[in-house]
């Protein structure tokens, strides 16, 4: 039974540099950190990440969530999750403020996410293999599939499952090679060239095979002549992402796509806006062959459902963090697997939470292992860091999802 | 220049049944009310609203933005009040919690919506004659178009309204004759079939020429009873609209709206989930010729420009006190009249606000004048109520916007 609930406002500032991109000089990553303890001495840990100010409203609304919760069996709540999430995320009054984005999806996320922790740990299990052990209809019940009718009924999410369920031993070798990373602390947006530069060759160095540069500079020759450094620096054989942060309108996406062409990038990120759905679609006919991946500020799987039907999302960046936690990571992990379409998380987790995921998305769901991102300037605060060995993280092997932050000084109840 | 801030969670119970539909039961109107105070002992006011929990969180966010404005003339801030709305709605760590939607974009409303009163207050003129006293130019500063380059740009929008000017004689009759009303408050979803067909002749007694009937019910064959109601009650000369509040899926939405055909509503409302721009395109198609109203849960003008590049839309229905207040309403209406879809505002303010933006809309965009919604729940809390006589809204002429409140027990600082 779950006891009681805390919800805490956790806040980290970072090095000079680090995190900034074309939107944000200052960011200080954030987590809204639900705790739910139990009766058996387990604490379960949510988060939802935020850039700092506003955090404490995604805390006060989390609370709002969490509160419901106590008194309650996690495994009755669980056998029906989807059931809970939906009426929890269409609360007559609350679901105002969104409805499905925004402060309060952000902070069902962080419920959401603690009940998945929590449920791990009372099982005594890593959440990969939680996930991998539910049964296609158990795996169903935690979701909450309504207005995707028309593209994902019940039935066929459960036969999607099912099918894949038979080619599992195919794809589970991955839990001792590790799941591929890339770095996206190389090419921070106010890193100078040298240090660009040298970033470049130390994630090289480490064993990364991909890495990401920050672009969306006022002067697009920036952009430009950085992307050229990282990619005479790293070769052809390293897959280079460039990552605008909504920066560019259409036109300006369209033109500085092309001229960034030269240097083959695997895919152009978050070009323009996020709720942009037909400018992506524009966009992505008119720079085609290049990629596009989008989904970090995307809000709830309807949005997500609207890109893939567009078929302008060469990469679906979906962040458990950003949507409505696991659950609803799930939900657009499966759309995407019908729409055929990698699934890339967006780490606010810091891949903490997301290394659990994308284990069970390889092996569940029968999606590519492509890789996860790897962003490393938290590490020191969780309990049990992410270990990448080589460019590989290492299958998290203890209970839960990886998300116990360690008690100091940043973290306000 | 502006001395001091206040933002105040206005809070109002309504009587059983008022306000209720497929899915608000027990609804109470909010609003965050900002207040601005300048050093000529004006006071300017601005509401976003919501249904109850959680305006103390947009109330805290409106607090954030709002602060950033002591010590500023306004008159400067109107002068380039697009570029000091755009650094607000990006401002780098508070949009990781949106970006343009929610809880921090509702607050964003809040407090341009008081910019606005105030700038009418010190000019001492109601806000409709504020607006078209103001050149193109002028206007359009007020404004910001980014990402809608590829559809909107500046100059467009400046010649949209110079265009219109020129014709503004033949419409500014609508000061003297006053807007057209149309009634909702006939049909809220939890009203028997007596009390709805009782009100339904009250509002056709008082000279309203359109009512809106709330449907969405669990079993549909409920929808089309009392939708039968209502045509019946009020005969074939009166628009009945009908407003589904996001309740049904796509396939709901098409079986549904088909058999609502025989009742020739005039618009369906919010068929289904507001983020759902494609899923509107398909019902479109499907129930051609009947037109979709939606809007009043689209958060800001690129979902809008998303719904009319669509073409699904035969109304839109944006909220000055939803979407980034009054300079994100005049943006989309602008968007409109570029797509030639009529401007029908949802009223969280309860028409206070949009009183004057229709007029505006109707002489100095060259909008149809159609009619304006109606809902009587909260004029006893207004200082200056609008006044609706034989159908029509008396055009406002005192200063502002209307939007100021009675003190009183419901309003805590």
């Amino acid at each position: 039974m779950i006891k009681s609930i805390a919800v805490k406002d956790a806040r980290f500032p970072l090095a000079a540099g680090a995190g900034s991109d074309a939107i944000h000089q200052n960011p200080v990553y954030s987590y809204t950190v639900t705790c739910l303890y139990d009766d058996k001495g387990n604490c379960g840990t949510g988060l939802a990440f935020t850039l700092g100010a506003g955090n404490e409203l995604v805390c006060a609304a989390a609370k709002f969530y969490a509160e419901k919760l106590v008194g309650k069996e996690l495994a009755e709540v669980m056998a029906t999750f989807g059931t809970w999430f939906k009426s929890m995320s269409d609360e007559q009054q609350f679901r105002w403020l969104g409805p499905h984005k925004g402060v309060v999806h952000l902070a069902l996320a962080s419920v959401t996410n603690a009940c998945y922790d929590l449920w791990a740990k009372q099982q005594q299990v890593p959440l990969w293999k939680l996930l991998l052990e539910l049964s296609p209809e158990q795996l169903v019940n935690t979701l909450d599939l309504s207005y995707l009718e028309e593209v994902l009924p019940r039935d066929e999410a459960i036969r999607l499952l099912t099918d894949m369920a038979v080619s599992r031993k195919e794809r589970d070798g991955i839990l001792l090679s590790g799941y591929p990373a890339y770095d996206t602390s190389a090419g921070w947006f106010n890193y100078a060239d040298d240090q660009l530069e040298e970033n470049c060759k130390r994630a090289v160095d480490k064993g990364f095979l991909a890495l990401k540069l920050k672009v969306g500079a006022k002067n697009p020759e920036t952009d430009i002549r950085r992307a050229h450094i990282v990619r005479n620096t790293v070769g052809n054989n390293i897959k280079v992402m460039v990552d605008a942060n909504q920066q560019w309108n259409l036109p300006q996406a369209i033109a500085v796509s092309k001229k960034l062409a030269d240097i083959r990038p695997y895919w152009i990120e978050e070009p323009t806006h996020p709720d942009d759905v037909l400018a992506h679609k524009i966009l992505a006919d008119a720079i085609n062959p290049m990629k596009l991946a989008l989904g970090e500020h995307v809000p709830n799987r309807v949005v997500f459902k609207n890109y893939l039907q567009t078929g302008c999302a060469g990469f679906i960046q979906v962040d458990a963090v950003r949507v409505g936690g696991v659950s609803e990571f799930l939900t657009v992990s499966l759309l995407c697997k019908k729409f055929g379409v990698p699934v890339v998380p967006h780490v606010g987790d810091m891949g903490q939470l997301h290394q659990h995921l994308v284990l069970f998305n390889h092996i569940g769901m029968g999606h590519e292992a492509l890789f996860l991102e790897h962003i490393p300037h938290l590490r020191t605060h969780f309990e049990q860091p992410a270990i990448i060995a080589d460019g590989f993280y290492k299958t998290p092997e203890l209970p839960g999802s990886s998300c116990d932050l360690i008690a100091d000084k940043n973290i306000a109840r």
